[in-house]
């Protein structure tokens, strides 16, 4: 085989032991095409509010937004302007996309043996036909075959997202947004299934930048004066029902710590009213998140909606980037968490509650065996969400399997999300995780065990029926 | 073959790979059928002081009383009630084993792929002789197999031990047990090997509930009555000594931190008086905690037992579940460790002891490769015990060869516990361990690490000979 | 085969499954033999500067001076004196070769699986030409035939250098070292390639025991008189430009912990004064050390200079070792670190800098996935160097490959060093990196992650290329 063709292997992922190959591949002839069911991320509704909405240029679509792949970029040299990253002052970047384009394929080895260097593979490969290797010599030519598939019909939001197959694409949004993507797809008569997912970090966490402009949108959302903790939480409730009245079926929390609290009134209060004078400390900020966690649990206990806590990132870790170009430019660091004293007082509450249902995701994956594995193996309302964000890789996977499944049991465990603002990848990455699960349930298989009619039913769960359960998709919406 | 016949595979746990699987299929005809040697664990003494002792319904052996099982059901939404678990205030719980083992079976695909499935399984086929596997539809007739067998004197502990071949079994007694059960056994002139382990958790732990209570037990028991800290630790003397003339050879202290400190006289002593006041803060506890560590280590040199220390477990999380039906209900959660400086006071002082033996345990598995393994392969009186609890499982097995052995060296560690109050699980707990162990081995052995030969020894050491020597069980009892 | 032959299997370390085995034999035989780039390490640079240098007995060059093989026999109660270690009061150890040859040999065991034992083997077996087991019977014998090769030319340390085909060697030496024999190196006219490192741990680190005598040592040397901080900086930046003009390449850099932080220049004075008082507290000295690392930073920027840190250990944990033994006795041990809270300072002023280069080593890999991989594949100043120390084995190597290449990508790490001040050793280590390389890119080709064309790409860079390009090895020297 030339050097120069590029195909993907029927077989990629897989262990190539041929007694486990051979089971691999049954089981995964088995979920291989099942529909998609994208339960979080983070791809914009508009691109399907709009039948005739395009993707704009190959820059445009598989570089320019993607932080995945240009922090690889930036990690070794190359500017962000010279990639076409906007500035936040408006300042000058590269907008040609051939040029763009160039710079990428002339650094594409950097990905080897990446997540990222899988998924543009299998972008490149299966959703846009390429059959060459990318590189330096082969990047306009490999550039002239996306820009003409973008221009066809058959390249449009709504038309990929009927091709891949997806059953449902849970977007998140902000708890004062007004859902009007949402509302147009509904009044499109357009069949694909989008739903919001309600996300009030932005009002939660007292230090978010602009805390009182959000708190005041909210507030009008809401149709809710807001200067005390229950007009707040009034609000959330109301914003809560019409989440749910627009197809909702979680809620989203992204968090520093796993800290949880149930604060006095008098003192939630008082911390409220100095975070509206603008004096409120970390300190506060952490007690209030916590206190608005718990708050959270229990209206989620009422009123169904699924909730998800995200813990432990350093958003925004290099100033420089931060100033020049904004948030989510690659530079979010991971810290370690902490959850058997952090969840321990929403637990004393609501822990024993079947009927509540909170995921836990973490990128500190000391916490899978030591902590999340027996915490969900216990308490009748968590269950822990897939690996995440750099544990969305085929070792990250491996990894969360051995770690996690022995003592949660999978049926504590949460099925996949792709958790992307990258549309086109979305098959990649739930193909990654379908090949990587029935790598793994092939070795139960060989090893002894489980049964390997065991192994199909565990496919199809890891596969769809694990993220419809968790997030409640496979009730009446 | 059908889907309903259940058998164990030969090969259960070994890697497929042909060149590995035939010596591990080699190593483990040597070892698989060698005698048990069970240093450390948690079953009931009274099952073999009568001759007689039945282990009640198939209920009341293998689901009421082990928190590894029901836990997972619990997690899942089934309550305790309904599978037996006493409540603490003696209300009404499901008493009827059929209904707890239909209950049991239903949701037997929870255990898919854990521990807890590889051991049930293990019990039923091995042990039972059951060969249909159990489901929703075979549960009653499975039952009614169990049932017959526990009503033959086949099935009776004593018997089971023999069937076993149960070289030595240890359990785990306060300090002011009288060992009755021990002292029967020994009376009765069965051959079994049955020899109690001293923990005095229970009086070192200032924060133990009824302290007091435990304080006075141990002051009775050694005919001494306690007002210092001389007193407790001639008291603590005292039992020691009658530990060892029951035959005895290790203590075990479970403790949330490793923190250990040389108080001084009037500060133990200062701390001592405000517990029996009543008044013992949680740092008074941690400092007082630490010390009694020194103050065994100190005689664990003179006397020679050795000293087990289990590390890192908050345990009674789910604080219902703890008012509801008491302790050792499947919610103790692990929690980070630290050893490094938590130690160096008790090592600066006895670490360099040859003569002294001291086996640590984490449930923190990040101190395994960082902290454990340089330790234990530096300082003479340490070693590492194996993977503990949670860990106790083939991906526990795993990790922990693969990041203690390199560093620690197999010589520095213990072999293998089951630490189980499971008694039936007891053979298959051992033989996940000795299949792990021939696995990893066979693995050193095609990669060139060791020859062959190496391999056969290190395995007899694995299963049985470290054990017995970390334990001094090979010395005159 | 008799159990006493000993040779190499030529396929060791690699998976056996025959798919995998065969690429990473043809990926192994373009690397295995290319020379050996050794960028950080220990190695005395005396041994070079005199072409008539010898090592010694066997028991000098292979047991007295290598903790890595003592406190293993320590660990299992061989008293240090037993096999030679000198005692820091010159009191009686053990003289006699032969006898340390033998009480190594009776316990040659300790090592199976370990990385010591790998690295012995390959000593004895490719560099001397050993062809029986090491045991208690064969340890005469084979002292005699190592006995023998040392008393030839042929084992003197420069032969021996070009016999192990070294490309560059680098050492490691205090700030104010004249580097008296890398200067009689170079003036001999021997074409071997060795370079110092610059170390200024003793004098930045303000708890060095006799930092004073340090610092009136680095003044000496610079010609500066220091009483203040810019003195201070003055004098290592002269030394810095000494130690590029005798062709060092890098600085190393010690530290307990990754903190950082830019000190005012009176706050920075005053914790300098009282250093220079002897009043220097343990905050005074993180802190100082942390501001000293951004000066670094900041010089190396300037003269090109890449910047080594070694993060996590305690030092000298046995007081008893330390009191009767010295320092690096084999009692140093990991403990927990931290990298995005406590390098953000640093970062915050140079990590954009393309033009810095930074490394980063642990020995906390709970750090591998979580914090350094995710810093490296953002900052373009930093990397992340191999896996140190303990991690330098198999199975360190292969946690570190599972870790850090997906997120961080290959290209942002720095290659292999073998850190060892056992010079014979150094090809065996440098083996083991290429083996366990090959053997993970064989995994990427199988499993259809990268092209095998780009597999011997990326197996030259790990054996060569990424090192010589991290240390600038490839500019003029």
């Amino acid at each position: 085989m030339s050097t120069d063709a590029w195909t993907l292997s029927p077989d990629r992922f897989f262990d190539p032991e041929p007694s486990q190959l051979s089971v691999a591949r049954r089981l995964y002839a088995t979920v291989g095409t099942l529909p998609i069911v994208s339960p979080h991320g983070h791809v914009d509704p508009r691109l399907f509010a709009d039948a005739n909405a395009t993707f704009g240029s190959p820059a445009d679509l598989l570089i320019v937004p993607d932080h995945y792949v240009f922090r690889m970029l930036y990690s070794q040299g190359v500017p962000l302007e010279s990639v076409g990253v906007p500035r936040a002052d408006g300042g000058p970047v590269e907008r040609d996309g051939r040029k763009i384009w160039q710079v990428f394929a002339d650094h594409f080895h950097l990905y080897r043996g990446t997540p990222s260097g899988v998924w543009l593979a299998h972008e490149l490969i299966e959703v846009f036909g390429v059959t060459k290797r990318l590189n330096s010599k082969t990047a306009q030519e490999i550039y002239d075959q996306l820009e003409a598939c973008l221009a066809s019909p058959d390249f449009r939001p709504r038309a990929l997202f009927e091709r891949f197959n997806i059953e449902v694409l849970c977007t998140t949004d902000g708890a004062a947004d007004p859902l009007a993507s949402h509302r147009a797809i509904r009044a499109s008569g357009w069949k694909g299934s989008i739903r919001p997912t309600f996300r009030p970090d932005q009002v939660t966490n007292l230090l978010t930048p602009n805390w009182a402009g959000h708190l005041r949108a909210l507030g009008e959302a809401a149709g809710v004066t807001i200067h005390t903790v229950p007009q707040l939480l009034a609000a959330l409730a109301d914003r809560r029902a019409f989440f749910r009245s627009m197809g909702a079926t979680a809620t989203d929390h992204g968090v520093v710590s796993a800290h949880t609290e149930r604060l006095a009134d008098a003192e939630a209060g008082a911390i409220f009213a100095r975070a509206l004078r603008g004096e409120a400390t970390e300190k506060d900020a952490t007690r209030f998140t916590g206190h608005m966690l718990v708050e959270m649990a229990r209206m989620s206990l009422e009123d169904g909606l699924v909730m998800q806590i995200h813990v432990g990132v350093h958003r925004n870790h290099n100033v420089e980037v931060f100033r020049a170009f904004g948030a989510d430019k690659g530079a979010d660091i991971p810290i370690p968490c902490e959850f058997v004293a952090g969840l321990k007082p929403l637990l004393d509450l609501y822990g024993r509650e079947k009927d509540l249902r909170i995921l836990l995701f973490t990128m500190d994956e000391t916490t899978y065996s030591r902590e999340l594995a027996p915490l969900a193996g216990h308490y009748p309302a968590l269950r822990i969400g897939p690996p995440w964000w750099f544990q969305d890789s085929l070792n990250g996977m491996r990894r969360y399997l051995d770690q996690v499944m022995e003592t949660a049991g999978l049926y504590n465990t949460a099925g996949f999300n792709d958790d992307t603002r990258a549309f086109p990848s979305i098959p990649a990455r739930h193909d990654v995780w379908r090949r990587a699960a029935c790598n793994w349930l092939a070795g139960l298989v060989v090893r002894g065990l489980i049964a390997e009619d065991e192994g199909f039913e565990m496919a199809a769960d890891m596969a769809c029926g694990l993220a419809r359960r968790a997030y409640r998709l496979d009730r009446p919406g």
